[in-house]
């Protein structure tokens, strides 16, 4: 038995049974032992940004480490964006990269590069073992770090010679990575939190893995018992949304109006993730989003017990039990495409217990309105900023859930990871791709303004439009073996929406939009 | 007048005068103010890939750096990959990323990472200005950099708020790097070189910015004069070829033929590059080429004056003047497609004064033999075996050249960077993608056996195949915007080859071949 095959062997007793990669030449060994290890799934990917978004969204609807299988440094660069949004989404991630044997490291031969120095960018541990000997010990270990808690991007850097080299005495039982228990609230905070939910304007603040249905009802009751509001962060990981769901508000994106959602808030009580900040800089705009005097209380941070600290504040208000608000999902549209029609007709179509992988920027403007009280659904977005997510978080999200994937992308971005329709095709993975075609950059033409650039020449112009030549985006999907579909009305996106959930396997569907500003 | 405008206004004064962007909100300073710098173009690349390989083309055509416009830490490690490329072949580049405002940096926004750390792996000089008054010093400072000598990839990180913050008082000129003389060669290491040269079986072996015409033509004389071979890198950076200029004997890029090749030697003089060591290391094969007694004479290692250590060499061994070897190209094939048919149509049909971008990887294999007496050309290889140059590399390397440019592809590597496509037919850049479609990782066929990794099971296998569904080539190249045909036969190959280079603007052949091996 060699590294490689130790390594998949540690993998698969500990549940990480599904890799998602782009090998190359030093990933050789670990391909060869996928023959002899069954319980562990490969699914290639033409780009590692692919397989790194496929791990995110994989964890995002399993809560469960995928690994990915990268090659050298260049193949961790081209999966670092998907893994920088899979670091801000706090999703447990195996990281797998194969290095140069360790002896050969020193030669500086052309593919050499610091793997260690750009995976440490990624915040989570980094594991280098030497010796095939300490590959399960390694790998075990990156596992536990991947699931923290905090969860976070554990790498682990795998040298060709480690791989390839002979376990001497391979351990009877694989080691097995131990849970560890998320830290529970602090006392003084909660009950800090209860006396300002109670007396001043305040809000609960969600995010993390806090925006599940049980944990969101959990804040529902807290907010209807204390006065407060309940809202979630402008960008979560995997929510739980659509009927039967309680819908906190969400921070606005623009930190304009999210200055002016915050402004009267006294008390801000962060449950599952961080102070919400801008989203970039503007002049004259605060990157603190909250009043300077509203008082922040991080009762239950990123890697701590959510469900502990809503559930204590529930038994300290002695909150009751309340039904989520009821309404109901738009009809479906018929007439033009516009930002509005598509979200209605998302939202009128949607299948009970779909996944929304949500990369509509600007396009997307009225879906998460529409979709309050469509059919129950999880909500995947943005975490990280990183343009390009969408598609290849769809593949995981289909691959770990089994469900329908309904995958909102934009055309310039789709233009980053357009490889995982390939990936989509051959798996024959249920996702439904909606492209949403402006033919712009059509976010900048509003981040410029907002950022006071407002020069309009022929030069920058040229570096927002998507046009000459037009971007044919069907024909981008068929070409990579995904049946493909432009619609022209509101009536034909619906059934063609509809058209798609009948189908097993991918489809993708073209809706020409204007630009939503 | 802003730090953006004064950056783009020190571009220009230094020659600087293309910049290949995929900007965000952070860079529309940078973008508003191309309106107001005329003689800097911009060339808008849908992935940050393309518009890094494309600096690194144009510089290795020109021998001038352009800039990079990227987008925070996504942007810089989606062209991490091809920077990596584009420091193993040592080209000036000006890497400018763009980040967030310098006092939003602290509140840990979701788009915030370590820029400088990942540039720092690039191992180039990192700038990073803090007040709008820098950025023209601090922008000379990195085009100094990218210059060298050594040519290094120089970063510039500019924050939002120093792109945007007015600069009070503009300097009456901007700063111009001053050029550095590379080292001359030392005295007592040309003694020795050309007294080993005469005396032991040697090789003057070539690299980095000696494989023009006339640096390969003075290596000549010396051989001649000495009776040493004259050897070149496996990957060079951009080498002159064809009929009327010198051909050095290529190093192999398989380790195991590399050493027989060398095995013989008792000297290598390194010219313009370093040691050649293996590509990767594999199980039984040395790191080190060169025999354990060949002597290593590291007279013109990269940086330093490789023209003045050749002219020198030339006068110590009063080496006369040669006429290169003569020879034909081969004739324009017919029949079936095969590498060899493929590489005799590149070779007879080549336009004179033509740039070849060369990621043909398996299916080229007959190419560097077919070329050698073709048209006059220069040969651009994947020097940091990052796959997906081709592409982006065409791109640069026809707006640099203003010549034809041949860019041969493999399906494989294509699906990395196949936006430049979109750029290609948006700017109308005269490139030839010649797209070699084996429907296979089949590098990775050859590369695991020769690491030893022979299981060939389903699972594996499902990781080298990039069938089911077939890629259709051409269906990407249309969607993209270039105009695209499939052809069967070696004579249809001809044609399509000829009838693209009479042709304006980009042209993509989709050539099938059997796996080489």
């Amino acid at each position: 038995m060699n590294g490689a095959r130790s390594l998949l062997a540690t993998m698969g007793a500990n549940g990480v049974t599904t890799v998602f990669a782009n090998p190359g030449t030093s990933e050789m060994h670990f391909v060869a032992a996928l023959d002899d290890v069954a319980d562990v799934r490969a699914v290639l990917c033409l780009f590692e940004g692919v397989a790194t978004g496929a791990a995110d969204g994989y964890a995002r609807v399993t809560g469960r480490a995928a690994a990915t299988l990268l090659h050298l440094g260049p193949g961790l660069a081209n999966g670092w964006a998907n893994l920088h949004n899979a670091r801000r989404a706090r999703v447990p991630l195996l990281n797998v990269i194969g290095d140069h044997a360790t002896y050969h490291a020193r030669y500086d031969a052309p593919l050499q590069s610091d793997i260690a120095a750009v995976a440490g960018t990624l915040d989570g541990p980094v594991f280098n073992p030497r010796r095939p000997d300490d590959v399960a010990t390694e790998a075990a270990r990156a596992i536990a770090g991947a699931y923290g808690p905090p969860a976070r991007v554990a790498t682990l850097i795998l040298p060709a010679d480690v791989s390839w080299g002979e376990v001497p005495t391979p351990p009877a039982e694989w080691p097995v990575a131990m849970p560890t228990r998320a830290p529970a609230p602090d006392d003084d905070l909660l009950e800090l939190a209860a006396t300002r939910l109670r007396t001043t304007r305040s809000a609960v603040f969600l995010g993390g893995t806090a925006t599940t249905q049980a944990l969101m009802g959990l804040a529902q009751r807290i907010g209807a018992a204390s006065g407060a509001k309940v809202m979630v962060e402008t960008f979560p990981t995997a929510m739980d949304r659509g009927a039967g769901v309680f819908q906190p508000e969400r921070l606005i994106y623009l930190s304009e109006f999210a200055v002016a959602q915050l402004a009267d808030l006294e008390t801000l009580v962060l449950i599952g993730t961080n102070e919400p900040v801008g989203f970039f800089a503007y002049p004259d705009v605060p990157s603190r989003l909250v009043g300077e005097d509203c008082h922040v209380v991080a009762l239950a941070p990123p890697g701590t017990d959510a469900e502990a600290a809503l559930a204590a504040l529930v038994g300290l208000l002695d909150a009751p039990v309340v039904a989520p608000a009821r309404g109901d999902a738009p009809e479906a549209p018929s007439g033009a495409l516009t930002a509005q029609s598509l979200a209605a007709a998302i939202a009128a179509t949607m299948p009970d217990g779909a996944v929304l992988s949500d990369e509509s920027n600007t396009s997307g403007i009225h879906l998460y309105g529409a979709t309050a009280f469509a059919a129950p659904h999880r909500l995947l977005t943005l975490t990280g900023g990183s343009i390009g997510f969408g598609l290849p978080v769809a593949v995981g999200a289909a691959i770990g859930s089994g469900s329908r994937v309904i995958a909102l992308e934009s055309d310039g971005s789709m233009m980053y990871t357009m490889q995982a329709l390939w990936t989509m095709a051959r798996e024959g993975l249920d996702v439904t791709v909606v492209a949403l075609s402006n033919r712009r950059y059509a976010i900048l033409d509003f981040e410029r303004q907002r950022v006071g650039a407002t020069g309009a020449g022929d030069a920058s112009e040229r570096l927002l439009a998507l046009d000459q030549p037009t971007l044919d985006l069907c024909g981008v999907a068929r070409a990579l073996g995904v049946p493909a579909t432009m619609v022209t009305t509101a009536d034909e996106l619906v059934s063609a929406l509809r058209r798609s959930y009948a189908t097993d396997g991918p489809s993708f569907i073209e809706v020409p939009l204007p630009a939503a500003f």
